[in-house]
């Protein structure tokens, strides 16, 4: 099958792919962040650079960028807050203009649509903000650039849900390293998930407003917002089927 | 009843209600943006303002700043997008610095605690990072400071909701110049509100993903997500109460 | 009398009225500081506000844009300094960048020609540069951008200054919290002032250098830098006429 | 005579002076920008040295430390304005940074005061941020930073004044490249005025406000903002010894 | 063998290792530049994770944290130039501040010790002011934090140098994907590399001075500043060796 | 002879010289910082003044800016570090845009063509950097900018070194305050150098990596990295004229 990750290309075959400039770039775009006991720091830069890759496969002429792996600080409320041993987050403004950079150096090879896929949901504005001055700077420069962003979690359907939740959907705010994430992982990276570390959390409650600095009582120990201990690879394959035909079928 | 708004008072006055150090400082955050025909541009300024007032009225030491009118850029999904004549917003990086400034200095005036209370759905994570930034500034002082941040919308219960929207609601995400921002505005500023001019549009419906530059061609004409036309003083009030009454309940 | 705070319109009447492109925005720029146990922490917002809405009523097709209340920090010898409970003041890079961000967006609504009305003398030079960086990118943009910027006691004649002032007049530099600035209070706001609380104090005197951290023994406790005690609401209409008489005769 | 330039110093002999802490170092910052047809484009360079050096001969553990060349954006009002061939400035944030920086590295050798004599008076609030920031910063380090803020000409009096200009006074403002600055460089760099070639201007006068982008027709085409012919190099020697020994008097 | 990628931890087990607060983290730091017809774009990442993940193993309590894959801009004399497609780079501040953001992270988990393994020669002085701030804003916070820089073809001897190179050596700076780094790309991944495509250049030479904008004639149109025709997996494993086993000795 | 310093130039004088626009700017860059104990802190900002002067005036329609004296922190294995008193150097974004603001605003008098002078190696990047973002943003300007950077020790031939060295060289990473720079101030600035205080040490060595903090036990208690006993003037001239005459070679 054939390779969509640019890092593995000699730039000379890069070059062939893309000067004609109608080439979408994907960049995935995650965190480092503790999902709980029970699986690895990485998840939110695994799924969305395996979701890119299936995507890219499946598209036309795709590739999938280097993705970019410290996003913006967990927040208690998504995340589990960023003060857990191995949350290794980065501030907003260090995030776009990372990405910022980065989709400018793509734009300098001949590049004009692009596809952010954010496997975090923090980084969400700011990378709003880096593909708005992009495209700004752009227009500057009499180039018309398209950014598409999009967290996959958002390709998934009511009726998904329900296959994966049968007892009832807790809701996406708690989803943090409960049965969505962790099916997943278990389906593309079953070697980094250990269930028997799972701890069966009650569904997080948290007070109508967020603190700083951030209180860790408002968080199970274990670090995720919701039990994980319904997650199947099964499930991670539902998913991951929706969410990549979801993307090919919207934006290729 | 006893004022409230800092920017009323001498310092002398000031000074004596807040140098015992245990005063609670409400900062409100909006924006300038449209919100359809049929209402002015401040609705995300003058609800969070009204709010702070009332909560600091019934409060116990609470004092209101004057407030942050210009907020960051509308989204189309959230507020219809930053392009529509009036809506008039900052970057994400001059918000968090404005603001982080501003709590800032009134930490040098011996305050310790503050509730910002935010009008405008995007502005929160730059709200967050400010909040963030002045905690861990503030500890390298030696200083202990806490932030609670708030959107007033997150006090609205469920019960509320099934009485303001009696033939059903149609989700937070386009309630944008709709029933709820209609109705407190209709309660607080009717003089702004011209329900002559308020078109009945459908819910807004979005693909799962963003672009930019934003195509206007998602948001119906009048530039609201919801249509505003069920609006009443009367809802208004009933939003307006829980809001205040719990945010008193919690932040007191 | 027609509404000329664009906060207060809606977005299509405020469209109808820019469109042409030939509108002038009126930006009034202040900031929280002390000015004596006499009167409000607000004068410097308030003053510009309010000659700003009366220029734009006299004036043709002028707007009048929320105010920017926080401005840039107080300075011994033109404000009494930064140190005083309820001076809030930001740092002039964060001043610079909300005011740009603000003018640009105006910018992008199709106006081109601006009038920043400042109420706080430590201000103009982060003005000048937010002014003059504007109109830099603006060119880079292919558009003719004009911003006038003015402190509104520039526009006082000798004339006036003697009538104000008849035993004399102590200078610009001191005039902080002192006759002109408490005059246009007692004209335009009466309810912030409080003469019973003013004090007498002798005009300020300084060495030819400021010094960092600025010691406050150099300023009188009242705060003001000039007494207050002879300011009238009459001297303050007679200021103000001349004000806004003189900005529109120069801008309009 | 003792030399009391920093950068002709070997490092040990630097350190030697300045090991105990007691040492003030003076900072002199200019611009390069046009003084008119008759003088070179370095006074405001060359006049603060010069100051500083006298000075620092004069008094007490004093140091001169290598001067800052270029400065913030000449204003027309004050400078002539930042459009003149010759005129080189960089933008407020650079000077401050940089500034900052210098002197953060002195107080990394131990010196907890300076001198900023500045020879441009454009520079003046970036100064102040620059030494603001800097003694908040030293605070946190628990170290305390002393920082003195002049411009030269504010040592000059009235008498003096009389003297120089027997025919009346026009106003500091409009001294840009006129009697003053012109009779200094006489006195202290002959070489680099050519009195032939200076322009009998008359005093420029100015509309109460600016205007971004400039408009040059405000400007004498000189570029002096008042008429140089009276200067003589016994005119500078007076104002300098003035200067010098008035800043020697207040900060020795 | 233990695995020692800290992305591949649970949180628990990675605050297991390191809440003593003696564990070193090594950061490899590389960059997507092009590295000639016959080589992927990613050796700078690849080649200083795979001596990380070596050195973490044989060393003692060491650990790797996920690569910064972007870096700073390609320069003609040491990589080609910033200009061929596929070379995707990021400004200095961009990276330095990322690069800050990830070291104050893992401080923040308690970690006092780091290594950063560069692979990409242009990012040196990046590293070094990342690296300089992060040790002077933890001295603030009274943490004595340790960094080490290094690039891991500074551990190679002049010994193995003439048995890489039994013809001569042309030198360091030109080995920009030469026989070095091509041999050790064989090695650890040979299926990123097509020796068929291998382009036999003549070493570069330049003129003793750079020009911007880079003038692509100074570099082969290959992109590779000698000819790597001469690589081999053993010389890879030679240098590799010495590397792995300098660093640990050193470090460890 | 000619003088090519623009600071000495009036502004007609500079406008009849740059207007064409085919005039090339020399900017020389430096540092203050130790250079043993022997000679003044500013041969970083001496050597590469004079060489701009010098090539200037043999140079076709050359100009010579005001040098920038302060530049980036000297490390320990090529400046000896930025602990030494009198080593006062810049953050390097500081520096970076500094420059920036410079070059622009000669770009600004119409200049198209500039040679920046180096006399401190750390300084490169950050003058890359800087001129990289000129070019971008006059590009944006539609204006063709040209940037040649120079250190001028990259114009010494292996020839001269041998003459330098007849006892052999010990490489030009450990020549800081050794027999090149201190024979050419010998030869330019012999008042600043006295060799009864030069300290003969032996050849820096160092480790293969960095360490930050840096480890002052790295470094010789002199300061310099290789010893400036066999430093003469004629040797000076040798390095002088060989670097003058090769600068204007190439760059004339």
């Amino acid at each position: 099958m054939k390779d969509v990750k640019i890092e593995n290309m000699d730039w000379v075959s890069y070059k062939e792919i893309t000067e004609s400039g109608d080439c979408k770039i994907i960049l995935p775009v995650g965190a480092i962040e503790q999902h709980g006991p029970h699986m690895s720091l990485n998840p939110d830069v695994l799924i969305p650079s395996y979701i890119s890759e299936q995507v890219a496969k499946k598209g036309n002429k795709m590739l999938v960028a280097p993705a970019i792996s410290y996003g913006y600080k967990s927040q208690v409320k998504s995340g589990g807050g960023n003060f857990f041993p191995g949350t290794t987050c980065v501030s907003g403004s260090s995030l776009e203009q990372y990405v910022y950079d980065v989709l400018l150096a793509y734009v300098n090879h001949g590049n004009r649509e692009f596809i952010l896929v954010n496997g975090h949901f923090e980084n969400s504005v700011y990378l709003c903000e880096a593909a708005d001055k992009l495209v700004n700077h752009c227009e500057l420069r009499g180039m018309k650039v398209k950014v598409y962003l999009l967290s996959y979690w958002d390709f998934i359907s009511d009726d998904t849900i329900s296959k994966v939740f049968p007892d009832g959907f807790t809701g996406w705010a708690i989803e943090h390293g409960g049965v969505l994430e962790t099916s997943i992982m278990l389906k593309i990276h079953p070697e980094l998930v250990d269930m028997t570390k799972a701890v069966d959390v009650e569904p997080a409650t948290f007070p109508p407003y967020d603190v700083f600095p951030s209180d860790p009582s408002w968080i199970a120990p274990s670090g995720t917002l919701s039990s994980p201990v319904k997650a199947t690879a099964e499930k991670g394959k539902l998913i991951l089927d929706e969410c990549i035909e979801g993307i090919v079928k919207h934006l290729n």
